[in-house]
C-alpha cells in the first residue's frame, strides 16, 4: 500500500512511498495562490497558500496524493481500506469531501497546530469526485517542523493522534500500529549482550544482530515497524543533499519490489510507483520513480505563484543512466 | 557486511552491495588483456581475459571487490570473518593468494563450469598484499548465465557449493545459510488462507501478508533470507533498463541504511557504500553509491582492451539531481 | 500473568492458569445457596446459585479468582493492569465492586446470554475489599456451553466482546489481542508447501513446521497466540478423563516455568501457581498446582448446597508420586 | 519428534519427551547385571552394569528409548531422519548395531568421559533388529553429572559433540541447532530496556517481554530454542521433589499437544506419549504419560540386580485423579 515518513535535520523533510499495482499517470502539480478552489458544500476559495505535490493525472483539479504548501505544512493520504468511514453532511461543521481535504488544509493553514484546532470542526462527507473516480478509503499524516499528527476518519468521526514515531503505513488504525511497536522495544542498532544464558557462550557472528526480530515482509504492520526503526536510528549530516539522500534511504527500507506482492494474474503486482521527499522549509519536491533511480526535483518557488492556473510536470519514469565511457 | 545476487532475464546480471563503515576510495578499474599479472607463487601471466570491476583505491594492482570478464564470468568476494582460513603453500596445487584469486579466476576462465574444475586444484595461501593491507577473511560467489557457485576457504580446504538461490551474504557458512531457508518455506507473495483455525475468521487486513515471518534486520542471516525471497519472487520485463532497474531494487531490499548498524562512537555505522550490477553478457558495470542515487555505467568494451595499463574511474559519490524548473 | 481457556467436547470445560510470583494461600471455596452475600452498594442477597471456585485464602468472604456455578456458568478474572478503570457509583445502575463481581454474576445468572443482558446495567465501582486488600486491575472471561464473552472495565464503562477464540490472557485489551491473531493466519498443524520459490527445493526437515512463526515467550500477547492455536487445533476424544487431560495440555502450552519471568532479586519469578479446569455441566473443579502434577478434583454436588457456610479445601501442593516398586 | 534435557541441582536429572503418533506399548524395563546380552558382531556379554529405562514392548530384548545405569550414566536416542547413516562392518572397530548401542554403552561404561574415549572406536553397523523392526534413524544425548555429549552417525562416521546447552531435539544436526541459538542471544527472563528509539517511549505492557522472539511452534528447531531457554533460566530449590517437578516443567515447555502436529487423516497426530526423568545418582525413573498427569516412579535399586531376567512394568496411562470429596 503506502508508507509516509518525516525526517528532521536542519530542515524538515516529509514524503512517502506510493505503492500500488497501476499508475494513474501521477504528475507533479503546482496550485498557485489564485487558482479558484470550488468546494461541494462550503464556499469557494479564491485565494490561498500555494501548493506543490503529486496528484493523479486528472485535468482541471489537483487530486493530490501528497503535497506541501509554501508555509512548510505537508500532508499525505494513505490507503485505509476497511477502516475509513466518510459521513453525511453535518450542520455546524466544515463539510469537505475527502478529495478536497488536502487542498483545503494546505490552502488554509500554515502549521500543524492550526490544523489540529481546525480538525475539531471538520466533517469528511461521503461525496465522490465523479462517478468514475469514487472516493478512496484514506487516513492522513500531516507534518511540519514542529511534529506530526495522524487523522483517521472512523465511524464516530475524525480521530486525531499525535505521531511520535513520524511514520505511517496503512491498516490497522494508528493506535494499534503504535502499540505493536512495544513488542520491538529491545531492538537496537548495537549487537546485544548474551542474556540467553550465563552458562554458555553464544557467537556474535554478524554485525546488525541487535535488530533481529524486526520484520521484513511488506504487509502494512511490518513496514510500520521496519521504517519506524530505520527512521529512529537514522544518521546523516544535515546538509540538503545528505538529508534528501538519507530520506530516500529511509523510505527505501520499505520499498515494495515488483513481484513480491501478488495482486492478479498475469503478472500484476503492487510496487513502489514513486517516492516523494519534500523539503517543506524550502518547498522543494524531490522524487524518484520505480523505473528511474535518479532524483528529480521541482521547486515551488520557481513558478509564478500568483497565477490562477495549475502547472503540471509529468513524472520522469525513464531510467537516467550516466554513461562514463 | 555485504550481499551478492544474480538475476537472469534476457541477459545475466550480477552484483553486490558493499557494506562497510569506511570507504577505501573504491573505484572502477579495468584490467586490459596485456596488463602483466605478477603472482607470488605461480608464474606471471602476460595475457589474459580483460576484466572490469570495482577495486580498492590502491595504485598498480587491481584489488577487486567484485568484477566480471569479457567472457561473461563474474565474481564477488564477501566478508567471511571467523570462518575463512587460508593455508600454507601446497605442492602440486595452484597456489594463489586470496587477493590474487579474482584476477586469476577472471583472467583465466570463461565460465563457471571451467572454474569448478579448476578449483579442485587451487590452494589459497596465507600471504598478505602488504603489511599495510592484510588479507580479508572472504568467501566468493561466482556466477554466469548457466548458474552460480559459492567458494569457501575452510580449515580443510576450499569448499565449493552450487548456489540454487543465487544470493550470498556473510556468516554462517553457505550450507547453514541455505538450511535456514527451510524455515521460510511457507512464505509467499500471495496472501495466505486462514489455516490457523476453521472455527473463527481472521482478517486479511493488508496486502503482502503472505511473507509475514521474513526477517527485516540487517544481520547476515536475515539479509540472506530477505534477498533470496525478493530475488525468487522478482518480476520485470527483460529489457536492459528494466532488468538493471529491477536488479538494483533486489539489492535495495537489503540495503544498510546509515545509522542502523552501529560500529563505533562517534557516529560510525556500517552502510551500503556502493551497489554494483554487471550485465555480464555485455560487460557493462552499472553502479550506485550511497550518496548518489543515479545509476552510473562503465563499459568494458569501450576501452582499448589490448593495452597493458590499468584504467581507473573514481566512483561518482555526488548526488546527481535533475532539477526540472 | 494468567491465561484462561474454554474447551468443548461432550461437556463444556473452562479454566485458567494462575500466574504470579507469590501465593495468597489460594484454596477451593464452595459457596452454598444460602450463604448471605452482603453487598456494599446494592441489597444483600440471601439465596442464590451455589458456586465452586478457587479463592484467596481470606476467611469469611469468597474472593474468587475463577469459579463456576451449579447452572454451568463459569468465569475467571485476569490481570489487566494499566487498562482496568473502576468508576464512581452511578445512579440507575447496578453498582457492584470488582471483588463482588464474580459472586454477583454466578449467584444470579445461569448462562452467558443472561449475563450479556445484565452487563448493560452493571457499573463496577471503585471500592476496596479492605485497606489491606486493594482492588486488582482485572478483566473477565465468562463462558458456558453456548460460547464465551470478555468483559473489560475501561475509562468509558464496561466493554463486552464476544470471544470467538475461547481464550484470554492480559494486556493489551481484547480487541487488540484478537487483531494480532490475523498475523498468524497462515499457521497450521500441517507441514506447508514450499511457496517461497518455484525455482529451488526446500527441505521439510521436521514435522510441525506449519506453525513456525508462533511465539513461545511468556508475554501476554505471545501466550494469547500460542494458546489460541493450541486450543483451535486441539484433538481429543470426548470422554471425561480425555477431555480433562486435554484441557490441562492446552493450558500447559502456556505454562510459566519458574525462573523464566524474573520479578525481583533474589530468585523471585512469576510461575503458574495453579491450573484450574471446571467441567461446568457437572460442576466439578479439577486442578493442578506447580508442585503437584497430579490432578485433584472437588465436586460441588457432593456438598450440602443448601447450607449457609462457606466450605474450604486447601490446594494440594505436595507432589503425589506413585511409587511402583 | 522428541526432546531430551538434563538438569542439575544436588543430583543430576536426565530425561526426554517421547513424541510420536503411535505407541509401541512402551514400558519400563530393568536389565539386571546378569542378563546375557547377545551381540550380532561382537562377543556376548554375560555380566554388566544394571540398567533401567523405557523400552519398546518387545519381549526378550530391551529395545531402550532412554535409560540410565546404576553408575549414573544416562542416554536417550532421538529421531534423526534424513541425517542418520549406519555403515558396513569395519575391521578393527567395535561393531555394534544401533539397537545394541544403548545396552552396550550403559552396560559397559560408568561415565561420559569413558564413553567419549570408547566412541573413537565404535562403528554403528546397518543391521536390523528384525525384518519387522527395522532400524530407526537416531542420534543420542549421553549425560552424567559432569556434563553431556551428543553422538551423531553421519556419512563419514560418528560425530561427537560436547553439549553445553544440555538439550537435544531432532534435525538438523547438532552443530546447526547450536548455531541457531546465536540468533536468540538477546533474549532474557527480564523485561528489556527500550533501545528501539531514544526519541519516544514504548510501553512495557506485560511481564515476560524479554523473551519475545522465542519460537513456540513444535518443529525440532523451535523446540530446541524454547527448551534451551527454559532450562537455562530454570529456577528451583534442590530437593528431590522440587528438582523432579521442575524437570517435568522444563520438558513441559515443549510438549506436543494432541492435534497440533498433523500426521494423517483421520485424526492421527504426533503428541508427547511419555516424559521420563531419571535421577541418575539414585537410579530412579520418574515418568508421566500423556493421559496420566501424575508422576509414577520406579527404582532400579529396589529390584534384585544380580538376576538374569528382564523386569518389565507397563506404563501407567490411566489418569489418576485424587477426588477430595
Amino acid at each position: 500500500m503506502c508508507t509516509a515518513s518525516n525526517y528532521i535535520t536542519k530542515d524538515h523533510y516529509f514524503g512517502r512511498n506510493f505503492d500500488y499495482e497501476i499508475s494513474y499517470n501521477e504528475r507533479v502539480t503546482i496550485t498557485p495562490r489564485n487558482y479558484k478552489f470550488e468546494y461541494r458544500l462550503i464556499d469557494d476559495i479564491e485565494s490561498h497558500y500555494a501548493i506543490i505535490g503529486v496528484a493523479a493525472g486528472v485535468d482541471g483539479y489537483p487530486l493530490y496524493y501528497d503535497a506541501c504548501n509554501e508555509k512548510g505544512l505537508s500532508i499525505a493520504g494513505l490507503n485505509f481500506e476497511g477502516n475509513a468511514v466518510y459521513l453525511e453532511e453535518k450542520e455546524g461543521m466544515v463539510n469537505v469531501t475527502p478529495f478536497e481535504f488536502i487542498p483545503y488544509i494546505l490552502g488554509t493553514y500554515s502549521n500543524v497546530s492550526e490544523v489540529k484546532k481546525a480538525l475539531e470542526n471538520i466533517n469528511l462527507v461521503n461525496i465522490n469526485f465523479s462517478e468514475e473516480l469514487p472516493l478512496s478509503p484514506l487516513h492522513w499524516m500531516i507534518s511540519d517542523d514542529t511534529g506530526a499528527i495522524v487523522v483517521e476518519p472512523l465511524k464516530d468521526g475524525l480521530k486525531v493522534y499525535d505521531n511520535p514515531v513520524g511514520v505511517l503505513t496503512n491498516n490497522p488504525p494508528f493506535d494499534k500500529q503504535l502499540f505493536t511497536l512495544n513488542d520491538y522495544r529491545s531492538l537496537s542498532n548495537r549487537n546485544p549482550e548474551n542474556t540467553f544464558s550465563k552458562d554458555f557462550d553464544l557467537d556474535e557472528y554478524s554485525r546488525g544482530m541487535g535488530a533481529i526480530g524486526l520484520p521484513g515482509d511488506l504487509s502494512s504492520s511490518s513496514r510500520f515497524a521496519k521504517v519506524a526503526f530505520t527512521r529512529a536510528n537514522s544518521f546523516s549530516s544535515d546538509g540538503e543533499e545528505e538529508s534528501v539522500s538519507q530520506f530516500f534511504h529511509i523510505l527505501g527500507s520499505v520499498e515494495q519490489q515488483n513481484g513480491c506482492t501478488f495482486i492478479n494474474d498475469p503478472d500484476l503486482y503492487e510496487y513502489t510507483i514513486y517516492t516523494s521527499c519534500y523539503n517543506t522549509n524550502k518547498a522543494v519536491l524531490y522524487y524518484r520513480t520505480y523505473s528511474n533511480s535518479q532524483i528529480t526535483a521541482v521547486k515551488l518557488m520557481s513558478e509564478d505563484l500568483d497565477s490562477a492556473e495549475l502547472i503540471n510536470y509529468r513524472l520522469e519514469t525513464e531510467e537516467q543512466i550516466a554513461y562514463i565511457n
